[in-house]
């Protein structure tokens, strides 16, 4: 670990691995809040005598490879920070993750976590994390526990949630009386909240506090609910097509707009490397837009989006509601 | 032409061109203003049994091309709008170019530009135009020729100006008063203004009005010298590659970064799809920028950026400064 980041970015596994595959080129990718700690990274793999390319672009998760981009530059390997291997298929340049977990000492959250639990009267704990801090439950079980707290970590998934897959709280549910999601942020805790039925409470090691989602999650579905019973009058529909390499869902697509023209709609097939409103408006003769590829995307930008946006699981509810 | 929009999308062109090379499949790309446009030209390729993606991404040029994203596709053909062919080497999937000439009758725009550069004593008048308003060059020089002024359009170019490329106006600026150039917005104007050394003006097709760009211009310049001037003080650079096919620059961006470090500068190269301040910002620890990309993207955008961003051409005289 470096003195300059809480982050552990295992520079010296990175160079061992450049250094035994004979690699003189690299791609970083790493999500936004990651970027300014790559300096250190950068320094010695330079030192080193690397050709290292950052990638500016945003970095949502595993599904979004720069590894096109990085065979155009000459890279022969892609480092991708701050995500595991999402995408199965082989990539375009091996590829090393590096999951970069969050180091600084988390007593005092744990010890703020008993209190808060304890004044809401929870006695069975399901613990989920992001990534970058599924490291420290082991802690959590263990400070939650000797304060005779049940604590439950889904064994399968060990505890490690993604935005798009609330898998380790949904696993565990049925037997906890809550889920305490450790990250910070509130986009993977409303994940997690929106995959289960029972509270979800998060402990956050950026700000040190304990917090619910719950009036998000309800804000969320209402304007899920009513982005599905707008999109019933819609007469053409945009089926967006992601170009990320994990979020690329051609053939979903397709079915989509099969099932659309089934039903007197028509579609029109749509594709953008990065989806925003700004984008989506531009086509202005389309009433409703179905994305294929993250499911956040329209849960999260309800808000900001001038049209219905629904996502492929929202879409199977239209179904119904246009049946109905 | 369709009822419904004021350009000529030549639906029966792009129709002809993919019935006979037997295209089931085509992406179309366009740039935001046209997006809105493109309805009438979907539904007559639906109708023919036509699969039609639109990309939703921005499309700045015919240095922007999809064709990496429609070859994933399946497409066999892309159509772009807007623009002429600018990327000289073979593209990804056949492409067809559909420059979109604006249909709206000018005369109103000529009277005025008349009155405007009478009133401003000009004699000898050098004619411009961006790719949808240059067939409405001979109209402007018939009716500018008819009341007594010179005028004088540039015959290898035919008058185009793109936003790179000033190359029409360059040519003829010595032999002219003023420059007119025939387009919307105030972008391409401004190259115009910045690749020559007269007074130049905007006869607005979509405003209808006359107007000049030398506030404009001043302000970028001035913006310029202050970031190569700040640039200076920079320890870390970051030199940007941008991904686009027409833009892409690896080998001068190598170059540029070796130029840096002859002169104890140190380089980290970037490379991004779209470049904008929110993207280059999470760099915290690079000082100033150098974007080997679209030599626009700094010139326009100096007032939003938070470091000194420079294009090729500054980095020139960034050097020249440091040297001196």
């Amino acid at each position: 670990m470096s003195n300059a980041t809480p982050y552990d970015l295992e520079n010296e596994k990175i160079i061992s691995e450049i250094k035994s595959r004979g690699v003189k080129t690299v791609i970083i990718q790493a999500p936004d809040g990651l970027k300014a700690h790559l300096k250190d990274l950068w320094m010695e793999l330079s030192s080193a005598g690397i050709t290292v390319y950052i990638s500016a672009d945003p970095c949502y998760g595993g599904c979004d490879l720069a590894d096109d981009i990085g065979r155009k530059l000459g890279a022969e390997m892609l480092i991708h920070i701050g995500h595991n291997k999402f995408v199965r298929t082989a990539e375009e340049i091996p590829t090393l993750y590096i999951p970069a977990p969050y180091l600084v000492d988390l007593s005092e959250l744990i010890r703020r976590s008993v209190e808060f639990l304890r004044s809401r009267g929870v006695r069975r704990v399901g613990l989920v994390a992001s990534l970058q801090h599924v490291h420290s439950l082991k802690n959590f079980v263990e400070g939650l526990r000797s304060k005779g707290f049940e604590v439950v970590v889904d064994d399968a998934t060990g505890g490690v949630v993604l935005g798009c897959n609330g898998e380790a709280a949904k696993r565990i549910a049925g037997s906890v009386d809550i889920i305490l999601h450790v990250g910070g942020g509130d986009f993977h805790a409303l994940g997690v909240a929106l995959s289960v039925e029972i509270p979800v409470y998060i402990a956050d090691p950026y700000k040190g506090e304990i917090r619910d989602v719950e009036r998000l999650k309800r804000k969320t579905l209402a304007r899920r609910w009513w982005a599905i019973q707008e999109a019933r009058r819609a007469q053409i529909f945009g089926v967006v097509v992601v170009a990320k390499v994990g979020q690329f869902n051609r053939d979903l697509a397709l079915l989509i707009k099969r099932e659309l023209e089934a039903r007197g709609r028509k579609a029109l097939m749509v594709v953008a490397e990065e989806v925003n409103w700004e984008r989506l408006s531009s086509l202005t003769f389309v009433d409703s837009f179905i994305i294929t590829g993250c499911p956040r995307i329209s849960l999260d930008n309800q808000e900001i989006f001038g049209k219905p946006v629904l996502n492929s699981e929202d879409f199977k509810e239209l179904l119904k509601v246009m049946e109905g």
